[in-house]
C-alpha cells in the first residue's frame, strides 16, 4: 500500500471518529418551539446542569405572561450524541394570583443533516387549593424545538 | 376586660398568628410513595431548590435499579403553605444500557391534621435511538408521597 | 382414602376450578372514585362494549355538570380475569359553550380478597378554538374506582 | 345594477354562506399521522361514532403488529365546524400475549385553506399482571394527522 492510499485511509479513520463528536447536541443555545415559543440556554456547565429564559409565543397569552426562568439538566451531557434532558419554567405572570409551572422532558435527535432537534413531553400545573381540586390542576402536551441560527 | 381574659385573647391571636407558619410544608426529610417507593430530601436551600435521593419500590424491579439523585425546586418555599414544586430523578440502573429520567411535578397539601401529603404526576423517558423510536419513549402516572416519621 | 375424603378432594378441587371463574371482573354495576365520582356502567354487551352515566362528585363543581353519559369497551370481557379497558365520558354541561370529554384507559384488577379495583389514567380535553390554542385543551390525571355494594 | 353584477352579488353571496357548512369537519376517509401510520374511518353514523382500521407505521415495528379495528365518537358531528373527538384501537398483534390499546383525544380543525388536520393526545396500555405493576402500564404521546387525498 503506497503513501497516498495510507493517507487516505488515515483520513477516513479520521472522519469516522471525528464526526460522531462534532455531532454531539448540546442544549446551550437559542431554540425556538413549533409552537412558537423561544428558548435561551445561556449556562450549560461540565455536569450537565443547565439555566436560561423561557419567552411564550403570542397563543399563550402574551400580554400576561412574561420572559421566564428556566432550570434544567442534560443527561450524559458531551459523553451521549443523543442526551436525554429536563428543565423546569417557573413562570413569572403580571398578575401572580396562581403559580404555574412547567417540567419538560426530552430528548436532543441529530439529524443525517446534522440539524438538532429536542423532542419534549410537558406537564404544566397551576396552584390548587386544596386535594380535591388536584385532579384538575395538570396540562398537557408536547413541544418540539429547532435551533435558531 | 380583665388582664386574664386580656390573656387569654392574646394567646389565641397568637394561635391564630403562628399556626399557619407551622403548616407550612418544606419537602426536606424522608417520604414513601404509595408505591412503596421511599424518598430523602436531604438539602434544602433557601431559595427553595433541594437534592436528595430516591429509592425505588419491589415492583420497580429492585435488583436493576439502586439508589438514586434527585434535584428539584419547590416554589415560594416559606411564602405559601401549600407550594409547588418539581424534581428529576435521574436513575441509576446496573445495567446502564439505556438512560432513564423521571421528571416529577406536584404539589404539597397539608391536611387539617397538619399532615402533609404531596401529589404528583410524572413523566418518566427512556432514551430512544432515533426520532422514528421517540413515540414509545414516554410513560406517565402518578404517585402520593406521604411523611416517614 | 374413604368416600368422605375423596368428596373433600373433590370439593376443594372444584373450589380451586371455580375460584378463578369467579374472580373475572366485569365492568357492569355501580363504581365510586377516589376523588368521589360515581359511575353506572348499565349495560354490557357480550363483545364487550358498554355504555352508562357518570355522576361527577362535589369537587368537580356539581353545580355546573349534569348526569353524563359514558360509552365504552372491555377488551377481551369474560376470557381474562383482569381485562384492561376504555370509555369515553361526553359532559352535559348546563351551560354549553365548551364541550368537553373525557377518555379513560384502565384494568380491572381483582384483589386476593375477590375486590374489584379499576385503575385508570385519564385524558380531559376542551374544545379550543384554533390550533394555536390546541397546547393547552387537554388535563391528564388518574382516578382509581372501587365498586359499590 | 345591471343583471350581471347582481349575479355575482349573489353568487358571492352564496359561496359566503355555503363555505362555512363545507368547512365542517367530519372524520370519515382515510388519514396519515406525522408518524408514518394511516388510519380509515369507514362508517360515521350519524349520532357521530365511526369504526375503521388503523395502520401502524414502520417505526412502530411493523412485523408484529397487523391492522388493528378502531372504534371512536365525534362530539357534535355535522354541528360544529372543529368538532373533538375520541377513539379507542385495540392492538391485534401477532403474539398475542400482552393486550394493548390505545385511547386517541382531538379535535378537527380546519385551515383557512380548507384543510383538515386532527390534533390528538393518546394514552397507550398493556396489560400489567396485578396493581404493582400497573404504574409503568401506560405510555402518552401526540400524533397529527391530514387527511390522505
Amino acid at each position: 500500500m503506497g503513501s497516498g492510499a495510507f493517507t487516505l485511509v488515515l483520513a477516513l479513520a479520521l472522519v469516522a471518529c471525528v464526526t460522531p463528536e462534532e455531532r454531539k447536541c448540546l442544549l446551550s443555545g437559542s431554540w425556538r418551539s413549533d409552537t412558537g415559543c423561544r428558548m435561551v440556554v445561556s449556562f450549560l456547565s461540565k455536569d450537565g446542569s443547565f439555566s436560561g429564559s423561557y419567552l411564550p409565543g403570542p397563543a399563550a397569552g402574551g400580554s400576561e405572561i412574561l420572559t421566564s426562568p428556566l432550570e434544567g439538566t442534560q443527561q450524559d451531557a458531551g459523553l451521549v450524541p443523543q442526551p436525554t434532558f429536563s428543565f423546569t419554567v417557573r413562570w413569572q405572570l403580571r398578575d401572580s394570583e396562581t403559580a404555574r409551572t412547567t417540567a419538560f422532558l426530552g430528548q436532543c435527535y441529530v439529524g443525517t443533516n446534522g440539524e438538532e432537534t429536542l423532542h419534549t413531553l410537558w406537564l404544566l400545573r397551576e396552584a390548587a387549593n386544596s386535594p380535591d381540586e388536584d385532579w384538575k390542576a395538570t396540562r398537557i402536551g408536547t413541544s418540539v424545538f429547532t435551533r435558531i441560527k
